[in-house]
């Protein structure tokens, strides 16, 4: 490619509106522009790279017999009020009604679809297994678009789907797209850990997120370097210290002005925060209704609000109004479950097992000694749901857990039947029963990939991406117009490369050498070939590494030869990605089906 | 690929509700399923054939220098509000709110952003020409949704614009996209014209039409086989009879009861119908407004509505009803623009210069005779704006036109300034001078020439692709289960052809023979290898001709090479398109600028 003809411009002054660094460097360097808020065009450079993920997402979706298919965005909202997503999904799904009046959403994930197509296409075990994939263009409708292209709302996703006949199947097709997605993410330079996470509007029985660590991500993960226990925060456990052991006393209540807070209340009436029970007001979103709910934690605590509205299978949560909390008969500030009765009650396991607590009295200004979970007040139900900490025990070996930033880079769950029940998509087995589908879905967001490889990969004077995915492999400068000897030198050197299939990025635009070598290192390409009077002379051609900054001379006439073999060898190292283990949870054993909320996160992060 | 594995199943039955018999055979030989009304999804093979369209395109794209970007499908309704084709579309351009309420679209074709990025990214005579197109998910809320592929709501487009310093250089793009399309349309195996053909809402000064004649499509084509006059009926021009040379005679009524209709009037008063001066009442669409149009034409001739709606640079027409006829002061049955000023008034060329017509008093039972335009009622426009039909004259040669029915399979427009000039997509020329850029849009559906391809391609059994859009290219059946001689052969056969790069899809299914023979004939690969028991026995393989029903022996030795040589052979051919001359309009001269709606359409057709 001649720069003479290249659509897009390079910026040489930093554009001020965006966020990361690396969202800098790709506006810079000419790769993409934002035409509304989370809504990116990709200019031609920026787009190669986006077909080099794709690329490669499709070289290791086809090692795990992935057939590419392809299914439609607009979709009558009848599949999603049929899964039950239309209400469980909020505003994330961008809803319109057709010319006729009809309801479409823009599909966000495809289990619907593809459910039913394995219900016209698959009838008896012997058309199973199957792995399918697409590419393809959604829109989410993110509340928060942040960080260039790292939250967007529309977006090409690679979206596999497994279809087996049993949970065995299953597991080694999450294995097999597990140990894909250590290979896609390593080939395009972005490291990642791989952490047991949410089913959340997936539904299904365990999930793996795949996140890259940067302190611009917006999850936070919990790490046990001992053990190696990862999870997010949204599942996360953690070894919960041993209640005390105590014969339960009469319930009384006492006065406790200005007493309204964790802290002042530990204070106030001489008891640590631990013995304190913190209820939280939500409303629960439970599709078309919202349902009230009394959280209690412990005072020295935080609720987790991923577990409890697992625990609750809730869309979502809010806190309660003042207004809702009197109208449930509780009083905010001095509010606990005991005498309520308008409200769902869950209590963390932690809690319950604690006796003589102290609580709010529901009456202004006062408060409750020695409460005792089951005995004062019955909830609906006891689980964990409180947040996991740095310092906390590791829940699997006990050492103090540490915390981390990520970017969600790619996820897969295990549906189990969770679609293909409700749709029926069965099958017949062998000994001829109709049995479900057992699916599994698997993303990956391609152009969060190519953001967090620009996070990952850029320096003050531009991006440094790596061979796999840089818009081209070689940049080509030449310090000469048109008709010197440096621009024939050039020529023929841009077209014996292009003969040997080596990707180049041609400079012929006359430009002074400092223009020249500013735009190469902003566009970041791993090699720069410069051809210019000066070393031509000495019968040379300089090359320059752009991330070592390393420069040195070949002989024009071994030009050709040392660029192919230099862009060679580094793809061959850049796509040798080695081997990950499975983790403990997907050992090859049947697999348990999910008993609650939030066990389900203990469950995947064993 | 293993048939055993493949996903998607062969239907032996063919399904009631399709409308064409293309369609048929892609929905048979499990290439495609519908999900809704107009919106589909490919299942394996079917999106090995759009791939294969796509790259197709992306290599005639390079030719002619275009380069690959991505333009988003969700943009914010100003962009459209600024072109003004928020209100020029109709309900085929979807539209929603976003989470915060703001409006937007799914952008149907992206001259927009196209524009907004031009803006960016052009500054200077240096930057110009460019040629950028995308392969991207479009939804068009079509009113009619039909014949599978052929008309969908949802659909994968290739759009491509041309970006230019001036009219010559827009003229040289445009006539190399006429040029790619012939190689595209040729590659894939789809025979088209290229016809002369409205603007539409696209706007702009010129526009072809790439047409696939075939008896279920919707357009309908004006030809003229003695000099190659070519359009679309929208607007086809024709030589219009010399009108009588007579002098005018005063106007006077007379009654004419149960003469609601020409012929009726004809008859009752005694004239030809080509003196007949007939009033069409119709509503036209002009963004946020309606206008009442009373259209003339001649009692023998229909109404043209395309020419109309691009005489008064109307969105759409539509029937006034009898309370809005009768508004305006006209009588349904009766009417003419003689008296009427609440309405404008577009009459034909060709009633304007006859003299002396028959036309509606607007008093029921009454009719005018000896009306003369400019006389008795003055015009606002006067175009032509009637149909061309069969046996018209050719408005080149004068040689009866002969008419036929296509489907538009790709589009080209010269857009001109029409975007540029309202986003301020101006750059910087050699003289120092700020000008518009000078901007071309051309699009293909991939689906639909997959839909037009099958149409063209396919008989009772089955798919007949060509060669190079079929989902693989060898279809090898294997008469034998695993374990046996036939097994073995076949999976060497197999082996030694992929190592080779052909395309192989292996029936290893161990099905009987007639109902391996069947699917292959479905899904219809060029060739199908065949090896069994009996042949390998005599030391042969069987090759077969999905065309042709020729069937012929290869000694089992020379197989891989004989079926690579055949494969090879058949893909050069089918690449192989003959160069295409520009009809005279594309010669490269000046373009003249746009001077009036149903004008671009004759100088369309010169």
């Amino acid at each position: 490619m001649k720069m003479s003809g290249l659509f897009g411009a390079t910026l040489h002054t930093a554009p001020g509106s965006s966020e990361s660094a690396g969202h800098q460097q790709l506006l810079r360097a000419g790769m993409v522009r934002q035409l509304a808020q989370g809504i990116f065009s990709y200019l031609p450079l920026g787009w190669r790279s986006i077909r080099k993920i794709e690329h490669i997402l499709r070289e290791e979706m086809a090692a795990v017999a992935g057939q590419e298919l392809s299914m439609p965005v607009a979709q009558p909202d009848e599949l999603w009020r049929t899964s039950g997503r239309y209400h469980k999904v909020g505003a994330e799904l961008a809803r319109f009604a057709d010319r006729r009046g009809r309801g479409m959403v823009l599909a966000m994930t495809h289990e619907e679809a593809v459910t039913e197509l394995a219900r016209s296409e698959i009838d008896s075990y012997r058309d199973l297994p199957r792995m399918v994939f697409q590419l393809q263009t959604k829109f989410r409708d993110d509340p928060r678009p942040r960080a260039g292209l790292i939250r967007v709302r529309e977006f090409v996703m690679k979206d596999a789907y497994s279809l087996d006949r049993d949970a065995a199947g299953l597991a080694r097709q999450y294995a097999n797209q597990y140990r894909a997605y250590f290979r896609v993410f390593g080939r395009c330079g972005v490291p990642v850990l791989a952490v047991a996470s949410d089913v959340g509007m997936m539904g299904g029985e365990l999930a793996h997120e795949f996140m890259y660590p940067t302190p611009i991500g917006e999850d936070t993960l919990l790490l046990c370097d001992s053990c190696g226990y990862r999870a997010n925060r949204q599942v996360a456990t953690f070894a919960k210290p041993t209640p005390p052991d105590e014969a339960a006393r009469p319930m009384r209540r006492f006065a406790t002005p200005q007493a309204a807070s964790v802290a002042q209340l530990a204070a106030a009436a001489g008891v640590r925060p631990d013995r304190i029970a913190k209820a939280v007001f939500v409303q629960a979103d439970l599709g078309e209704a919202e349902a009230p709910v009394i959280a209690v934690v412990r005072g020295d605590m935080d609720l987790n609000e991923s577990k409890l509205a697992a625990a609750l299978g809730a869309a979502g949560l809010r806190p309660m109004t003042a207004d809702e909390i009197a109208a449930i008969g509780a009083v905010a500030g001095y509010g606990s479950p005991v005498g309520v009765t308008a409200a769902r009650v869950v209590v963390d396991d932690l809690v319950a097992a604690t006796p003589n607590l102290l609580a709010g009295a529901n009456l202004d200004g006062y408060h409750l000694r020695d409460v005792n979970v089951g005995r004062d007040f019955t909830p609906e139900l006891v689980c964990d749901i409180v947040a996991a900490r740095a310092g906390d025990g590791c829940p699997d070996c006990g050492a103090a857990l540490r915390t981390t930033r990520g970017v969600e880079v790619g996820n897969i769950f295990k549906l189990g039947d969770r679609y293909s029940a409700v749709f029926g998509a069965t099958f017949t087995d062998a000994d001829g029963a109709r049995r479900p589908v057992q699916m599994g879905c698997y993303g990956i967001g391609v152009g969060r990939l190519l953001g967090c490889a620009a996070q990952a990969h850029h320096d003050d004077r531009g991006l440094t991406l790596p061979i796999t995915i840089a818009p081209y492999q070689v940049h080509l400068c030449q310090l000469g117009g048109a008709g010197s000897e440096a621009a024939a030198a050039a020529q023929a050197l841009y077209e014996r490369l292009g003969a040997a299939g080596v990707e180049v990025l041609h400079d012929d635009r006359g430009q002074r050498a400092g223009s020249q070598f500013a735009d190469a290192d902003l566009i970041g390409l791993p090699l720069r070939a410069t051809v210019g009077a000066r070393s031509l002379a000495r019968g040379e051609i300089e090359l320059h590494d752009r991330r070592t900054g390393e420069s040195w001379p070949v002989p024009v006439g071994a030009a050709a030869e040392t660029v192919t073999a230099a862009v060679s060898d580094r793809l061959s190292r850049a796509n040798a990605v080695p081997p990950v283990s499975l983790p403990p949870e997907l050992a090859d054993r049947p697999v348990t089906a999910r008993t609650g909320g939030a066990a389900a996160g203990s469950a995947a992060a064993r």
